[in-house]
């Protein structure tokens, strides 16, 4: 396989977005609402940081094959910056809302529900047409990460039937972050450059081509859960080409201050 | 089975402790200082926290039969004041460690490692006693909890050894970590009257019956390490009897004060 830089940029926007979401749930870790939920959604987060370490261990591969480049994981994780991430600008907001107050130390589970459940939904569809990828290591990965996607899709949606369909703050909660996060999903489907050269060499879809089916899915959640799909916006984010919101500094202070404290430290 | 005070309190003890160092572990979680080592130490706070559900289930149905009370395993985790907690004081200290300075707003991962490697020893011991206790429910919850415990006594045996037997730095940590926290062990092996109870019942072993074995397990490992046992101290903490050291405070506000936002909610 003739290995390019759209494809090794493709993994990693893939596993930018899991390992930055995967991030800021584990934010919840230790606070979540009732034990149970704590422990589902740190294993959520989990999901999404193993996702992210296979992707990044497939990304250095293919980084040594294209420039001989040498890295590891821990190195993409830890020691890039904040332009060279490439993950939709979803997974980096924070998870006040609206709703927060304008001191905006409250975090809204409802934000963090809904975004769960945007991304859940498009990663069923995703995951699934990766299966068939002419990357066998990603097709792979694509595989194992149905199940664990599965479940999240499973968790988010009953949690969102159960905020909307549940007491009246409860829908306005749940109502006021879908309005404030669907916007955020027209990068999902916004094509490039990087997309059209994967798609052309039959490593990944069209993102745009899953938009119908991810529609649908999506309103028959919201139908069930008594939501509103918002109207559509036309502005669209760009996270997945290293422009950030103002939010992903912070992640990645959370996240690398560690391992950059200590350099080359063998732990 | 007659069920007593006495009973109930052990069957708190074992739950606190477990959920007091799984909520202090999961600090870490996402801050680990490799990807995978985040994965491992969130995983163990999971079982921890698991583990602790599994007791205040357990906890719930005594207390039930004992006094007609209804608790929910919630209610023992977010709605008990701090002098109701019953954990060993060592699983409620803050991951700083002696050599973190003055300002002590560094966690030092050998306080952590240590920490894990003494408590889960004892674990390794006393669930393996457990699994004969009269009481079947708590057998139960023994027999699941020990194969997790192997795991957290391997993943700190490796670290320990890592530590200890690595670098000038990493040593001179790791012991002064050692010689920090082995004075809070003294507390496992405190007999009262509690443990003269449960054992006398057939529920549960003497502790201190189990204080040579594990001492001698500690002492194979501090030599693979390099590591000295520190010399025995006097003093015993108290936390298993609700009183505490002036972190329980600050792990208890972290914990519950999202609970404590909306009680009675239906999450």
């Amino acid at each position: 396989m003739h290995i390019t830089p759209q494809h090794l940029q493709y993994v990693l926007r893939l596993a930018d977005t899991a390992l930055i979401l995967g991030q800021r749930n584990t934010e919840w870790c230790g606070h979540g609402p009732i034990l149970e939920e704590d422990i589902a959604l740190s294993n959520m987060s989990l999901d999404l940081i193993g996702q992210a370490r296979l992707l990044y261990t497939h990304a250095a591969s293919l980084e040594q094959q294209l420039t001989g480049t040498n890295r590891t994981e821990d190195d993409y994780a830890y020691f890039r910056a904040e332009r060279e991430f490439a993950n939709y600008t979803l997974a980096e907001l924070p998870h006040y809302g609206p709703l927060s107050g304008t001191a905006q130390t409250e975090k809204d589970y409802a934000v963090t529900i809904v975004r769960n459940f945007l991304y859940a939904m498009l990663m069923a569809h995703l995951w699934t047409a990766l299966t068939g990828s002419n990357d066998e290591q990603l097709a792979a990965i694509a595989s194992k990460s149905i199940k664990e996607t599965s479940y999240h899709v499973h968790h988010a949606r009953e949690w969102l039937i159960r905020f909307g369909d549940g007491t009246e703050e409860s829908h306005r909660r749940a109502q006021a972050a879908l309005d404030y996060l669907l916007p955020y999903t027209r990068e999902f489907f916004s094509t490039d450059a990087v997309e059209e050269s994967i798609a052309a060499a039959g490593i990944g879809p069209l993102t745009s081509e899953l938009e119908e089916a991810w529609l649908t899915d999506v309103r028959t959640t919201l139908d069930e859960a008594t939501l509103t799909l918002p109207e559509a916006v036309k502005h669209i984010t760009t996270g997945k080409h290293g422009e950030h919101s103002e939010h992903m500094g912070f992640v990645l202070a959370e996240m690398q201050s560690l391992a950059r404290q200590h350099p080359g430290a063998t732990w």
